[in-house]
């Protein structure tokens, strides 16, 4: 069993400026491969100060694993710190200079002479390269063994890094054995203590595979942690689990792991053989943008008409200005014509439509700031609808609104088999 | 002037099951309070480590200030943990107590006889009382004057009390005068080394204020911060450095503080008397959500046409099946056709269009995953292209081929002070 601890380096994450999600994720990963993190660590970029804390670090622990400071500029100083807490100087490592170099001329940019830095590291370390970006990691060694890993502090770059290159080598290392397995099942459309009710007496007996919920706004998981020798031991143990979970959740289970709901309601979409499109007023194409960020999402999906001034919703969806003259934008009848006027201009099965208010400015008695109209148009042309007030600031009701968009989608989609496409 | 390190204790937090937003929060109020933050840290419910770290922090700096671990669970041990780094017993704090069995009486309830270890604090501490909740807060001091803070884990317990209890006590004790106070320039296509060579001068010279970098994926803002004894006087020391960096960046800057790149081209364009639209392919709705995002975008921004099927290009901005037949959908030609097809559609002064292959399949040879058209339909009636590859996976290619159109446009605009709107 190894024993770790982090260390994030960077001013503006010590001083709050930017929030470290990134140690975050090191430590779930860490402990479902069987790594012990004791402690997280952050200190600023300064060099004197980031040795002290690796040199305490290592007397408590086998390794060090720090994001962060590996940039280019004057003030990414982790390398000096790093290079003295294992004892090693700075060496330039001529295949991370190549790659940088291959890296800059394939985007047909010129190297600055201090990105050259980035391809100085410790003396004999194991290098981690960085497909994502130029500055590589690393794992630096101490004589007695004790390590100091290195991985930038941009998250797109540190994720790959620590699940395909760090996390292995920790594995051959330590010999890693038994970890913890996960696997995670996505719920919509249902609140944490419906949720709780129907899984208690599973989340109260369990043991190993044992179960957890987590909320994420206005969505929940239920995760379920195996503790086992290999994946394949764990699957054994997880899956009658998750199969009487799936059973209690009914339709309100959309999928696993990786699966998003919009990727979810594209598979569906796909798998009845329909196309479907969105007419937006306040989402301002976010539904669209969360089912066009779907790998294959072509093969059902046609585009978004993003409708936010009055005109274009009379224009481009149809929605007669005796419509909005009367009722309004933000209106029940406007929302159908809407859903309507996507799946006839578009030329798909499923359209959904919202239009709403989302603030700050807007709202009146009758239709209050944080108000949106949803309306469905299905391939047998009926139009169903829905009202939903949400709460909070312009972002949390259109980021509200476009997520339950999708549920009522997915929703729909679910009630969907006897249906014919036109 | 008073050190500190912040010590977040509880495992949730260290297993990144719970995000630290407390850290966060305690930094920037004790920076702008005129406290040096150097460190912060995470330990699990564990006495033994905590009591560890707290002899390392008291080495090193005036203070630790820790958060969580006071409630009446089991496994709460900061008390213990901290009693013995400042060599204190923990006694009975009789006010405590019946502060606590007060709020029981109000809100109807019975004290739970392990409620009662909460009124058990470091022998001659100063106590933090709590309104917000039953776990009083507390200052202990040791021999030598080093302190330890402890303030409950729960957010609404814990900010009222640092505001009006910790925070005072340190201004008193540690005579605190100056501060720090920040403001942040926002600049957009440049990069982290070319804005570097533009200011490392400033950088390498700068004590008061000082400046620093922050690269947040494909934008950098500069950061500038002054120790003063007041926001007025900061302000008068930041003015000049303001000014001259603004001078420096050109018209990749685009604004301070708050201020986003979609709000400040909506801004432009009002102040223009234009309207504007996008017509999106690889970016799915993006632009449209990142601009709709911006309260009051309204007055300028009409709509957005998402084409992500090739017929939908032709029956909704009206590119020729020719041009999709001959050059394809992602070439310079669509890209053009799109603009001005928005531009006509959507009825707008101003339109941007983007065609591109974000992947993971479709990429060729000539035409590789990553590659981007981009094309802005001008009042005049001219359209500018430019063709661009990004690295990455799906999501990283739809959000730099969305940040690159807002820079287009941004840019577009900078030009356009001599172009009339029609």
């Amino acid at each position: 069993m190894a024993s770790v601890e982090i260390v994030t380096v960077g001013t503006e994450i010590l001083l709050g400026h930017l929030v470290d999600t990134n140690s975050v994720h090191i430590a779930k990963q860490l402990a479902d491969h069987g790594v012990d993190v004791f402690a997280k660590h952050s200190v600023g970029d300064n060099a004197d100060r980031l040795f002290a804390m690796l040199e305490g670090v290592l007397e408590r622990a086998d390794g060090a694993i720090c994001t962060g400071g590996l940039g280019s500029t004057v003030d990414d100083l982790t390398k000096d710190a790093v290079g003295r807490a294992v004892g090693r100087p700075l060496v330039l490592h001529e295949p991370s200079l190549r790659a940088m170099e291959e890296r800059f001329r394939q985007f047909g940019r010129v190297m600055a002479e201090n990105n050259k830095r980035q391809a100085y590291l410790p003396e004999g370390c194991v290098v981690l390269p960085n497909p994502h970006g130029t500055a590589p990691g690393f794992v630096a060694l101490r004589d007695d063994g004790k390590f100091v890993a290195c991985m930038p502090g941009v998250p797109r770059e540190m994720k790959p890094m620590l699940a395909e290159r760090l996390i292995p080598w920790l594995e051959q290392r330590f010999a890693l054995r038994s970890a913890i397995y996960t696997k995670t099942l996505h719920t919509v459309g249902i609140g944490e203590s419906d949720l709780d009710r129907r899984v208690e007496d599973l989340f109260r007996s369990l043991e190993n595979p044992k179960i957890a919920m987590l909320a994420h706004g206005f969505r929940v998981d239920v995760k379920i942690m195996a503790k086992a020798q290999s994946r394949v031991e764990a699957d054994a143990m997880i899956a009658p689990v998750a199969e009487e979970l799936r059973r209690r959740i009914g339709t309100h289970y959309f999928g696993d792991d990786e699966t998003t709901l919009a990727g979810a309601i594209v598979a569906q979409v796909i798998a009845r053989g329909w196309t479907f499109g969105t007419a937006e007023s306040c989402t301002g194409g976010a539904i669209a943008d969360k089912i066009v960020a779907v790998p294959g999402a072509s093969a059902a999906f046609r585009g978004s008409i993003v409708a936010y001034a009055n005109d274009v919703k009379t224009s481009l969806l149809d929605v007669s200005e005796t419509t909005l003259e009367t009722v309004g934008a933000v209106s029940e009848e406007t929302a159908i014509a809407m859903a309507r006027g996507a799946r006839s201009r578009l030329g798909v099965d499923l359209a959904i439509a919202t239009t709403g208010i989302a603030g700050p400015e807007g709202g009146t008695a009758e239709k209050p700031v944080g108000l949106v109209w949803f309306a469905i148009a299905s391939p047998d042309g009926e139009v169903e609808t829905r009202r939903m007030t949400f709460p909070g600031d312009r972002a949390d009701v259109r980021d509200r609104a476009s997520i339950a968009a999708l549920s009522l989608l997915w929703h729909r989609l679910q009630a969907a088999d006897a249906i014919p496409a036109r």
